[in-house]
């Protein structure tokens, strides 16, 4: 018997002990870790997702664990084998699937979230969501391949090329993980920020990073590129001021990367990307390249991913650790499931 | 002596003789036949643009002539050679032009608006100007390149394929030159337009026509792509409407193209763009590989130029051409130079 941590709406989680689920065909069991903490779970908890969330549920999709029993007819997998899980479940035949882009199937299931997550210590999926960890990547630093992913893929959907000038607007967790990912390529990078802790911690991995109260973004810019702009701009806040300092800053035939959540429409400058043909460039989730890409960078070490681990949380005190990332001042918060043995 | 029409400000042009300017080194002076009426003349006139345009002034860039006359060093070119002209004039060595993208330079001169244009019988230019015409393409639809190399780069930017749903979204002369070069790479190709003459013109031509107060363009849609969506949607109009009927219709991984000009920022789903990774990408001008298109698209008969001509004015009667085009009911009015020899 292991815990689970249950959100039963009202922005209350109730710790159980859950019986293991054992795994079907096709499937396997995980004894899970650590699982991360994300914006989506803080969502969840304040009830804007109860629509897709049945509760009780487990939720929760950053983790990493070790394979503890497989089903019938899995074969790539065995017991101990250190894994993550991409949290994707698509229907394969919406107009979306059969053009190849089945990340954005119309029919998405979204694991931990549309259907019970990894906030448990031992968490049933289909085998086919497995990606394997390298030996040399700890378990906690595990957590952070689905975060590092989704900056894998923005930076790619960007075609940020090496020596290009990058700005990243927003310096929460998936801001800095954008950051590294961006710098990992070889550009020059900085981050826009107007909280100073977000700013203290990103200036400590090194980065460049500005405040917008106090210093103009687009002149910072103009005098860092000769003038020319920046050749991508991550929008990772999810503000209307964000976009609107984001197409200021762009070169002619730079890239608008919208990674933030905007719930209602922005006012763009589209005359501005007409007159420097911008491009304005969405990019959800992942695709599995994304994931094999972040393992690497993630065990090569370019990433710092001990910094970005702000604390470990055990099982019992989910609701505490919910509670520090809504303070603020932290970044990633892990809650420990029990299974990093 | 050759007759031109001078722009002088308030709403007003005067015809008065103009003596032919001899070519210097590296300039040709070319016998204009036609010159077109753009939507940038247009609001030359409207006086918006007195800020560029130094009265008195000719204006006008949309032309086809023959060489009459060519300057020191020029060797590329001979006496009656069919020739139009791609109207810009770039600096070099700004960053835009040294990133290789010239017709976006952070000082580019657009020839006949910010320089003399070509609504006279004689008009002097640098030879690296010149588009060579073959002679199976008549000057008058010679006049049409222009706005035709807009519409083929407009369909490059897209990236649209052979097979692939594309939306115009206003069947203004633009819109319809984009209809005609998109169906002429082999897609399916529908316009959204409000006003009825110009629906009854693009389905002379033979496209699908939307009227958006009768039928809903995503619903038509829906319909048309099997709930896919379009691959591409040229926003045309301008309007605040446009941009958002355009959103509404792409399919996953979708192109929305910024062809029209947005004097104010618009109010954009972005939440759209990150959910199916939709791409905004402005379009502006040309590149010379445009004009080279362009001319094998009229010569090989794919764009139906003759039906796009309404009218074509003599020289002297070149506010009478202005009156009409803004009275509405025509596409492309030509103004006769006189050098259609």
């Amino acid at each position: 018997m292991t815990l689970g941590a249950l959100y039963v709406g009202n922005r209350t989680f109730t710790v159980e002990p859950r019986p293991p689920v054992p795994p079907g065909p096709g499937e396997v069991r995980i004894d899970v870790a650590y699982t991360g903490i994300c914006g989506t779970d803080l969502h969840v908890r304040h009830g804007t997702m109860d629509h897709r969330v049945a509760v009780p549920a487990v939720i929760g999709h950053e983790m990493a664990g070790r394979v503890a029993e497989v089903g019938a007819g899995v074969t790539d997998w065995q017991v101990g084998d250190a894994v993550t899980v991409m949290p994707l479940d698509w229907c394969g035949e919406c107009p979306a699937c059969r053009a190849g882009h089945q990340h954005i199937c119309h029919r998405l299931t979204f694991v931990g979230v549309d259907s019970p997550g990894s906030m448990q210590g031992s968490w049933t999926v289909p085998a086919e969501l497995l990606v394997g960890l390298p030996e040399g990547l700890s378990l906690r630093h595990g957590a952070l391949i689905e975060p590092a992913a989704v900056a894998v893929h923005d930076v790619r959907r960007s075609r940020l090329a090496a020596g290009e000038h990058a700005v990243v607007i927003g310096a929460g967790p998936v801001g800095l993980l954008i950051a590294c990912v961006a710098r990992s390529v070889g550009a020059q990078v900085a981050l826009v920020e107007l909280d100073p802790h977000r700013r203290a911690v990103a200036a400590g991995l090194g980065f460049t990073v500005l405040d917008p109260a106090a210093t103009d973004p687009a002149e910072f810019v103009g005098g860092w590129t000769g003038m020319a702009g920046a050749a991508v701009v991550f929008e990772v806040s999810g503000s209307a001021g964000g976009v609107r300092t984001a197409t200021g800053l762009l070169a002619v035939r730079g890239r608008l990367v919208v990674v933030g959540i905007h719930p209602t429409p922005r006012e763009v400058d589209l005359h501005r990307v007409f007159w420097r043909e911008l491009e304005i460039v969405g990019a959800r989730v992942y695709q599995r390249d994304d994931f094999t890409e972040a393992v690497r960078l993630l065990a090569a070490g370019a990433v710092p991913t001990e910094e970005l681990i702000s604390e470990v949380v055990p099982l019992r005190h989910v609701t505490e650790a919910f509670d520090a990332l809504e303070r603020g001042g932290v970044v990633k918060v892990l809650i420990d499931c029990g299974g990093d043995a």
